[in-house]
């Protein structure tokens, strides 16, 4: 009982630094002028957003905790109810904490943004260090959550099956803020620049343009509410997955010491990471992975061999841990700027846009060989290393691989939340007129976060792939303690129901995916009719005459209102779908259907996000100067891959991870009711 | 031993039929004026393109035929070299015959094109006539040499696994011939577009574009004797894998009596297609389809009832039917003119070229739900159905789906084949100068093959499906033929060296389609810089001077060239990454990975395919006048998401169909070599 507690004490840490920095991050100065004003607008915009949010997510986590308490593990009637109220009770738990950790997260993230702008009047340092540290403020406070939550539980119950309820709780949430802010962010983005750079040729956040508050509140409910949660998603179905399949083989402590020394080591890393005053703000980033990557790899091998756990789980956790930087490194080997790729396509642009988008899609195709490989290299790899062990510990191999990808998470979240911070900053600065040398600073910085993101994004895929193997191997556990033998636990691709259910799981995230992508398309048209009814409307606000504002909440209210109405059918569509195949085909389907899912989802996920960065980076490497620059026809097909890939690489693609973690979890929760009662 | 005659029977009927339609259409008139030079010049630049292809292919197959001379079933030295010797000489007749079936193909196509076009002249009827005609002896040539080869093949050896070798044969010329062809087509139809439409602004045939005949070469090669070699390869492989799984239960004459009986009815459908005057082609060309399905429906019952078949295969065989006809009908609702999305997408393309392309994709992924669902529906019914009959039932009753979805494949081709025919006709009556009167005709046949597309194109895809499940079950057969017994036989999703496989499977098909989809836009780059060259060297070329004609076979040769070169790496690519995955991982990694094959193969095809025919009829819509006409902003949006769509449906798209094919046929061909060498 000793690591579940360590895991404790390093959460409370966790708390302890995030408020530390939070100060930190809040005492610095504030630049004079229309900064502050604009600040608290966009704050004020993201804090509607996930009231909104909240409130509707709230309805359909008392109704789904309604259900959990009837229903699951298996209906009240058939056993005692306490099991099914405990389930409920820690279904609410994980969705509320993980609600609390976005909360926390826009909270940081919308006085961040701020400080960061008006720090980089000193020059890029402390600009990077406000950014850097406001993202760190989140990435603590999701993973000390997250960890805390599962500790907790576990001691109180002693079992793994209630921490399988509060994921299922974190990811119901996360299913909704991932894909609902990433409708808003897109949404707000693709108006924004349609009718400002396409249509009146005025700069991005100029703010004139009725969207631009929106746009900027999209980067915060889009990238860092949003992946918060997906993240605290991926953590905690990782910990949950492990802990199932150690719990029988009496191993919880070395998942617990290593969740414990991953988040340690981000602490560490997050002090470490800074950036000298001439320093290249990316490869700082970059190497604050890296390091914490070692410190972690260092002290789990300590702990190992102290602590007497197997070394070979230990290389497990390593694979995993260097299967993440592989993944992360082939991503950014094709979409970073400067790559090969980018360059052809940012060529191809010069036919014109079609080769634009043929190029880019074809290179995101290409790019998601080296990362399926990667996650298939990595399970087969840490399934073999852990076979001499025993019955039952190869599978554990693969969770420990997850738990090792996963154990630098607050390292990744800090990251990635600095990506949205230092990109409301560059706004912040073009609104709040503080100058080009300042733009110069927070474009830099700017283009550091999309260069962190290629890394953190491989890590958060290749993380959720073998996360969802876990969970496979979680679900098969579940059924094995449910009473099933024999054949019943094997998931032949031969038998029919587990063939019929693998083709409907392919199928899943691609209908997902469309739905949120014409989701987007559709929230789109109705904000553009409505800066065109602002710019008709509102005398002077075109010529930016004095004192004339847009109506910025009219935006905001749009892309709320229609981004929660758009994301609930996609939602719904995969949990109904998931149940339907279970009631029809029983477990073997559903275990057919994991697969399927995990596999066509990965596949979509990486060609969605790499193909959308690579458009983004091909449009940029134009504007700096190549094939023509800025105006030119290239340039122009640019912008319309980058327009394609924005609802590819920050709607659709990032939402497919948590959509396969939600599949997974019902799947695993219904997984008695599905043995019951189903017609094969 | 009496099906199998019956079979070379109806075959032999089928050669009759083919021979007395080739006679009907060569026999038609050929209009005056220089319709038939340049019908001349299209033949010569189609039989250009096929010689040097199969001289190409003539090295890959004499490389292939020694290899599996060497080491197919398995190394010479370890037992009987008269088997792999059998292998090796059936692998040549099957590549051969599917070489003799396109060329048949191409010689039969380049024919009816000039005399549908003249036949307009006359009115829609006759024309009609001509080219489905000409479709049909391409039908029946496809389908009798293929059924003729497995029943000689059958009758001599009294063995499966030599019709497997066959089919692979067929199979890894059609995956050339297909994605070859699928490069020429593509290269030239986007390189005429893009120099033509766009940047002169001359219409889709003028005799002034240097790559107009490449064009029209293009619709041959790539849609008559790529299209062609596909479906013999899958009809092929239906009866390879259906005869694996029946041999050892003695049903192998129900087999041939269904593919007999099919023959039989497209033969039939054949003769009583037809047109009335002012009747509706593409009608006309989908009724054919379903009074074929009828007949053989009708047909197969009464044979079943009085040769004592059992019933429960007949039902398989009917679910097969209804799944392919459901399969069809559900991608015309989506890809169709007139079709609600096609609307959509049409009235998307006026935000922009952005929205062309995200809205065709989404509903592009939205349409491969009902076809996936279809497939998996028909596979776990058919197996169902056959459960009762005892063991080994169950699988071939999918393979019954499968025969029961391809028997009406001759009535299939026909429709396919008429396609191009009548798109070329149109492209000669513009350049013959034919008149208005008959361009209309023209313009309306052609209209009616883009329709019948949708439908053929589902049963192309589903029997794809069912196929490679089918195939996926024989190479379970041959494993336990090899002395593999009880776990071994299992391709449990849990074993890591399954998971491993298929992780891997899944990209492949990713792979393969960019590798096209690259080939294509390099192929097109080079292509119009020699289209640009003419027009800049050649005087009076762009003015149209009287006398004055561009270099057409300079394009050819690009075309031609850069396809074969492009194919290659593509090809080898998918065979080499198979026998990698066996190597490694063994027979149980092989299964694995031809389910992730076969699933994202699927997928991705169904993506590709109808997402470019939604393009193209979006495009279409619009220049019918709707949301601007041709001109409009949003017409330049259509064209480009045309463009995108181009190397989607008719490149990447049906190439994957024969890729997943090669690969199940290499995966049972090298089973037991992958027994006795692997790593793990």
């Amino acid at each position: 009982m000793y690591w579940p507690i360590f895991s404790i004490v390093v959460s409370l840490l966790a708390f302890g630094v995030a408020a530390w920095l939070y100060r930190w991050v809040s005492r610095l100065p504030t630049a004079e002028g229309p900064i502050g004003e604009i600040g608290a607008l966009i704050r004020a915009g993201a804090y509607t957003f996930l009231r909104t949010e909240y409130k509707l997510l709230g309805r359909f986590v008392i109704a789904a905790a309604v259900l959990i308490l009837l229903f699951f593990p298996r209906p009240f009637w058939t056993h005692d109810i306490k099991i099914n109220l405990l389930m409920a009770v820690t279904y609410i738990a994980g969705s509320v904490l993980s609600a609390l950790a976005g909360y926390i997260g826009i909270s940081i993230a919308t006085l961040a943004n701020v400080k960061s702008a008006s720090a980089a009047r000193q020059g890029l340092a402390p600009s990077f260090m406000a950014g850097f540290r406001g993202g760190a403020v989140m990435g603590m406070a999701v993973v000390g959550t997250s960890l805390l939550g599962a500790a907790v539980l576990y001691l109180l119950t002693k079992e793994a099956e209630p921490v399988l309820a509060f994921s299922f709780g974190a990811s119901s949430l996360a299913l909704f803020a991932k894909a609902g802010g990433g409708i808003f962010t897109k949404t707000a983005d693709i108006s924004a620049d349609l009718t400002g750079k396409v249509e009146l040729g005025i700069p991005e956040d100029d703010p004139r343009n009725p969207a631009v508050i929106a746009d900027n509140v999209g980067d915060n409910v889009g990238d860092v509410a949003g992946m918060g949660a997906d993240l605290f998603d991926s953590n905690i179905a990782t910990l949950a997955a492990s802990m199932i399949l150690a719990v029988p083989l009496g191993q919880v402590d070395i998942i617990f010491c290593f969740a414990g020394l991953g988040l340690l080591s981000s602490i560490i890393g997050v002090f470490l990471s800074g950036v000298s005053k001439n320093g290249n703000p990316g490869r700082a980033l970059n190497r604050g992975t890296y390091v914490t990557n070692v410190i972690f790899a260092l002290l789990s091998l300590g702990a190992t061999l102290i602590f007497d756990f197997s070394i070979r789980l230990w290389i497990a956790a390593a694979i995993g841990l260097v299967a993440g930087a592989v993944i992360g490194f082939t991503s950014d080997l094709f979409t970073s700027d400067g790559s090969k790729t980018v360059d052809k396509v940012a060529r191809a642009s010069q036919t014109g846009p079609a080769f634009t988008i043929l190029s880019g899609f074809s290179y995101g195709l290409l790019s998601s060989f080296p990362a399926i490989l990667g996650i298939a290299a990595a399970s087969l790899l840490s399934f073999k290393v852990c076979e001499p062990l025993g019955a039952g510990y190869p599978l554990l191999g693969i969770s420990m691989a997850a738990v090792g990808m996963l154990s630098v998470v607050g390292m990744i979240i800090s990251n990635d939340a600095y990506g949205p911070i230092v990109d409301n900053a560059r706004g912040l600065a073009e609104m709040g007129h503080l100058g080009d040398k300042v733009l110069q600073i927070t474009d830099e910085l700017d283009a550091a976060g999309n260069t962190a993101k290629a890394i953190t994004k491989g890590f958060a895929i290749g993380a959720a792939g073998l996360t969802v193997i876990a969970l496979l191997a979680a679900y098969q556990e579940i059924l094995s303690k449910a009473g099933v033998t024999g054949d019943g636990l094997k998931f032949d691709i031969l038998n029919p129901l587990v063939f019929f259910g693998m083709m409907v799981g392919i199928a899943v995230p691609a209908v997902f995916s469309a739905m949120l992508i014409m989701g987007v398309d559709r929230n789109a048209e109705r904000m553009v009719a409505e800066i065109h009814r602002q710019f008709d409307t509102i005398p002077g606000l075109r010529e930016g005459k004095e004192g004339v504002k847009p109506d910025y909440n009219k935006c905001i209210d749009i892309a709320t209102v229609g981004a929660l109405k758009e994301l609930i059918p996609a939602g719904l569509m995969t949990i109904i779908v998931t149940l339907t195949v279970g009631f029809i085909g029983g477990v073997h389907a559903i275990g057919g259907f994991l697969a399927g899912n995990i596999t066509s989802g990965l596949l979509l996920a990486l060609l969605m996000s790499n193909a959308g960065g690579l458009w983004d980076n091909a449009k940029k490497h134009i504007e700096a100067g190549n094939y023509g620059g800025k105006g030119s026809d290239a340039h122009k097909a640019g912008v319309i891959g980058d327009t394609v890939g924005d609802p590819f690489k920050d709607t659709a693609g990032p939402s497919i991870n948590t959509q396969i973690t939600v599949v997974s979890l019902v799947a695993s929760l219904a997984a008695t009711l599905f043995i019951l009662y189903s017609v094969f």
